[in-house]
């Protein structure tokens, strides 16, 4: 059947993706799968390359990049891409760092495929602050000393201060990741002394949690703005009690190159180490 | 060498490893590699058999299921397990639902290992919110009607209150994930609505996140309590004004399949679709 020329197409879908925090081996097998069925790879400027590499050479890659010195796209076009390449029958990844539903504006774009009638797959995924307490060794939740985790972000205009319940966080025995809070970092560590968090409170500021090129470093709330000086990149802020249950990441990576040995030099042999 | 007629053995290690909310293409690439290449799994009775299949055949799979019914382990004997099988130079999985530092006593197995001097790797995973979240189609953040999430766990002793910052948790305009909730959920809504927060918030309970017996029933805060009943499996309450885009499970179902057939019915040709 053909419609004013274009010939008509089976339906395409929106798959929204999350990538993990950066890690290939920390994508979920359900993410691996569809990046390797997509036609169209949507993808933020914080999904490495060696992700992207995944997907069949010839999938079209697009960078929707929202960092400050590129063109970036309005949140609107990204929405219209995505429905536009499905409604062209095409198999639509949108590859988002971390889970596609904490601070990934993924419900935005799950509205517009709705709206338009393109079906639209949501695939969880490992997010950044999993992976940074998990490499620090630094619990989320932890008995007796933090009882509840948080998740918030601290994006705001330079000199403007990021709109939370100062109140809520800073009461003891819970942890707080805050998720872009890097430039805000001062002003944060400000407002939650002022509003009772102990300036003593161990926290962490994570870049690129999982990649190669990751920085740990271990602080106080108090010492949080000294602490994120030089520090440009991606960065989760976390802080907490059960923060003080981090190692730096030289013993971090210690451990892991020791587990790899392990993992790597025994092969299961029957028996084997069980006499 | 040997000491005391027990031959030395190679250092062991252990993994915490997060198994995700149920489904297995939930899992990470890291936590099937770690998997299929254990000695020992010592696992929840949350984590399918459907994944402890994807283990050797010759690994020891060893429950630690914490229901009411069956015996079941204290942390303690847990940690010391974890900690011996380690000694004895195996490689031992301790696989957990979910993340395994969001309550999932993580923190504590990786003290025991750290006070031994056993290796511990942690695996991050995909909770069971973010499960829950995807599969019914609502966002944990979004713009304008979620600035933060909260993970809180509210397993108490029958009729006891769990201890929660209700003033925090009562704030409009954030989602609040409650983990192990069902048998407190009217005691949770009475409190949040005392608290201030709106009766007509709208809340989720999703039993099996991801599995196939998944189980959702969108309602609001006030009615949380009548919504619960009938439920016994792990579920999880999730409140917030972003909730109100849930679709019902028979529609996400839908939409699974439908992708499913795009993702499968048609392959790789070149030019396909992008003429």
């Amino acid at each position: 059947m053909v419609l004013g020329g274009t010939p008509a197409r089976e339906p395409g879908c929106v798959w929204l993706v999350g990538a993990g925090p950066g890690d290939p081996d920390l994508l979920t097998v359900k993410a691996l799968k569809t990046l390797r069925a997509a036609d169209v790879i949507v993808h933020d400027g914080l999904v490495s390359q060696e992700i992207l590499d995944l997907a069949q050479p010839e999938a079209r890659r697009i960078s929707v990049a929202k960092r400050k010195s590129r063109h970036s796209y309005a949140q609107d076009e990204i929405n219209r891409m995505l429905v536009a390449f499905a409604q062209e029958g095409l198999k639509v990844v949108r590859l988002k760092g971390g889970d596609p539903f904490i601070f990934g504006r993924g419900g935005e774009e799950l509205e517009a495929c709705r709206e338009a009638g393109v079906p639209c797959v949501v695939v969880p995924g490992v997010t950044a602050a999993f992976a940074a307490a998990a490499s620090a060794g630094a619990p989320l939740t932890h008995r007796g000393s933090a009882q509840a985790v948080t998740f918030v972000t601290a994006h705001a205009a330079h000199g403007e201060v990021p709109d939370l319940d100062w109140a809520a966080l800073a009461r003891a025995n819970q942890t707080v990741a805050v998720y872009m809070g890097l430039s805000t970092a001062g002003v944060i560590a400000e407002r939650l002394i002022a509003a009772g968090r102990d300036p003593a409170t161990p926290a962490l500021i994570v870049e690129n949690a999982s990649r190669p090129d990751e920085q740990l470093r271990r602080t106080t709330l108090g010492r949080l703005s000294q602490a994120a000086a030089g520090l440009t990149g991606p960065a989760l802020l976390i802080l907490g009690e059960a923060m003080a249950l981090a190692r730096d990441l030289q013993s971090s990576r210690g451990l892991d190159a020791a587990a790899n040995l392990v993992m790597g030099s025994r092969r299961f042999s029957e028996g084997e180490g069980r006499s």
